[in-house]
């Protein structure tokens, strides 16, 4: 059995940048000769596709709050045991956008669910596997969704359909967390142009890598 | 607001009879005129019933355990939600074939997920929605496959390929309940004729209808 690999989460509200990121961070893996994966739930795992789709049909109004919770719960556990723990256990860095801390937020704090209540599955669905380091683009809301606006080729689901007021928990529920998981959690100026972002999320990897994270 | 109804769930495992007594007890809140709602997961429900479309595919063999687990609990909430949570505040009596004890046993028994593990989730997923009485209905696992075998109607779906040892374990796991939950949980003998079952159940409604449950 050789080393185990580093598993860092990308976190942010819709149009924090999240997507564009993923590939400066790529590069500068691939720079560094580190072995990586980079995925994102479902990640292409046929259950896992199959649970999110039930979750983003923008026909499914009448779906409770605790089903939605439980489903990306269950997405989640699919996509870690078919994808990122194998991944880890080769050696490699995972990098996931989005993970437990979306469901803590979003379900958690945004719907009103309670991070501890909505903890609690996701501690089942993911055992022990934390990530070693989370980023967090931490973005005003209205900045983030006038750059969805501005964006035609993504799709609209169903979550881009809340109100301002909803992304606005999102963010609030981000501080928490980031207030509880300061070694965990490194927050980033995303209502700032993207690459300046990016720089900033090489420096750290810089120093995560050279002292083994 | 009028009075809840009562809720009233039906366990066991394959071909102890579940199916077969519904009815007698639908007959039976008949007579008594009492208004009731005979239902099961997914019930009809739209979301729940997609979830359960995953859950029991046969082409899903890569299904992670903990995956299963919170599948089953998000189909309940849905269902819970819809249909059981409706109708008590109706004040109708809710007969309902399988509900959170079949995860415990299944998932949490006889998967080895743990009992406690599996129940987390679950409280999750009903909250303080409990029922009032449990009939579990109680076979040797010979006898119940058997028993399906020879009910040729019945599509075979992924549960039921499952092996002799893990239906007795599920047996073990219904009784580890019964000993916890003496005051909910009624066990009958279901190797019996289905007939002699159906009494029992009867003569058991008729105490616990004239005390209140």
């Amino acid at each position: 059995m050789g080393k185990e690999g580093f598993f860092i989460t990308l976190e942010g509200g819709d149009g924090s940048g999240k997507t564009t990121v993923l590939g400066r961070v790529a590069a500068y893996l691939q720079n560094r000769s580190m072995p990586y994966r980079i995925t994102r739930e479902p990640g292409g795992v046929e259950i896992a596709e199959k649970i999110r789709s039930i979750i983003l049909d923008p026909a499914h109004t009448a779906m409770d709050t605790r089903t939605e919770a439980l489903l990306y719960a269950a997405s989640r556990s699919q996509h870690l045991a078919e994808v990122v723990e194998p991944a880890l256990r080769e050696g490699l860095t995972v990098l996931c956008d989005r993970f437990v801390d979306s469901s803590l937020v979003y379900q958690g704090h945004a719907r009103g669910l309670g991070i501890e209540e909505v903890w609690s599955i996701n501690r089942f669905a993911i055992g022990d596997r934390m990530p070693d380091l989370t980023f967090y683009l931490d973005v005003d809301p209205e900045i983030g969704l006038s750059r969805i606006a501005a964006n035609q080729e993504r799709e609209v689901n169903r979550l881009d359909l809340e109100s301002l007021s909803f992304h606005q928990k999102v963010r609030e529920g981000y501080q928490l967390l980031v207030d509880t998981n300061p070694g965990r959690i490194v927050v980033l100026d995303a209502n700032r142009p993207i690459h300046m972002v990016e720089q900033d999320i090489v420096r750290t990897l810089e120093e995560r890598v050279l002292k083994g994270f």
